[in-house]
């Protein structure tokens, strides 16, 4: 007799977690590396994504974006002038508008995507420093941007969100003169959460600092192990 | 016979505002006004608590804090020094850290309120642009706090949060020559989704516009018919 055993499903975020797995194989099929870009509200992630897909965009990368926001299409109107493919993804549907994107609701936009014609796709998560960090949409990396208008505490007021991610941007750093934020604190509490973790100092607004993370999103496919 | 109708609890939600009313009902009869205070993270709430109940604090009214954080103490810590009753109270026993305060988590902080001792109780929420709107705690107003670096379109990403309030404050004036956001852009966005809400302009840090906080939270036990 053919015997199998199958575990039972354990809790709410496994059932997410399998549907990351099936979004993963998606991504894999068609060679797309998955970054999930996140922050609390008004930290930078769309001026940013402006800055480092503008121009000449990413060297030998075809890129595109999901916008994941509550409700509207600002941002996705943002980006609109960078000629390459965005979809916007509304969580307003959910009870109040959820307040982070999970797996399935990614799945659901898989449809609209061009997967077929991207290596790199960017996926700007609704602004919050909580729930975004518990759920894993099928990415390769996870990038948090964290803005020092918001203060050099940050990382040990949610540290889960510090401890998810491969990359912290710390932006905005045209107003470090005008901010009570200390690099040397803002570190150290890193480290306290995350050892070690790879960091960029950047100003979106004035580009400073831009292009290292241009290289660092361009490298990714490589360093990920994504089939070229 | 005698028969008695009682409709189903509908959601989530009912239950919330079911234990909502009960602590509504606690605070009432104790005369204590209850404040939500709610922000995107690192838009100034400890900071600016700091300057509204420091100094001689509010004229006549004992004012006291329900500190709200995913983990730690850093802000409760901050305000020891003002010498008012500060309860810290954390989400973190939850699913990976809640992301909002609910009625049944401050109902749990209750017994460590000194309520008797107190005519104003501010519950410094978490963090979060999204689900502490959708979540009554027993308030009798909720204010929630905007800074000038997070970006003039806030009040159209997160519209359920503007139109929650009974006041908008809009912190970190003093970065306004840094910063790219327009004060008139921001007042059509707010009129746009909640019309004539009353709004402040404020630095908590230099201490510009923080009197008329303080006026209208000194009046607020008046205007909302707290008995006195």
């Amino acid at each position: 007799m053919h015997r199998v055993r199958v575990r039972v499903v354990e809790d709410a975020l496994d059932a997410n977690n399998t549907i990351a797995q099936a979004n993963r194989a998606d991504f894999d099929r068609e060679h797309v590396t998955v970054v999930n870009l996140m922050s609390a509200p008004g930290a930078g992630k769309t001026t940013l994504l402006e800055k480092v897909l503008g121009g000449d965009g990413l060297p030998g990368v075809r890129a595109g974006v999901l916008e994941g926001d509550v409700q509207g299409s600002l941002d996705a109107d943002r980006l609109a002038h960078l000629h390459i493919p965005v979809t916007q993804l509304n969580t307003d549907a959910g009870f109040g508008g959820e307040c982070h994107l999970d797996a399935n609701m990614v799945r659901s936009a898989l449809p609209a995507l061009p997967l077929a014609d991207l290596d790199l796709l960017i996926v700007e998560n609704v602004g919050n420093l909580v729930c975004p960090a518990e759920f894993r949409i099928g990415e390769d990396a996870r990038i948090m941007v964290s803005s020092v208008a918001e203060g050099e505490d940050k990382p040990l007021k949610y540290p889960l969100m510090f401890r998810a991610c491969e990359l912290v941007i710390v932006n905005k750093l045209d107003l470090l003169p005008h901010v009570d934020f200390d690099l040397d604190r803002f570190n150290h509490h890193l480290d306290a959460v995350h050892p070690g973790v790879a960091r960029m100092f950047v100003s979106a607004r004035t580009g400073e600092g831009v292009e290292e993370v241009r290289d660092w999103l361009a490298a990714l496919p490589a360093r990920t192990g994504a089939p070229a």
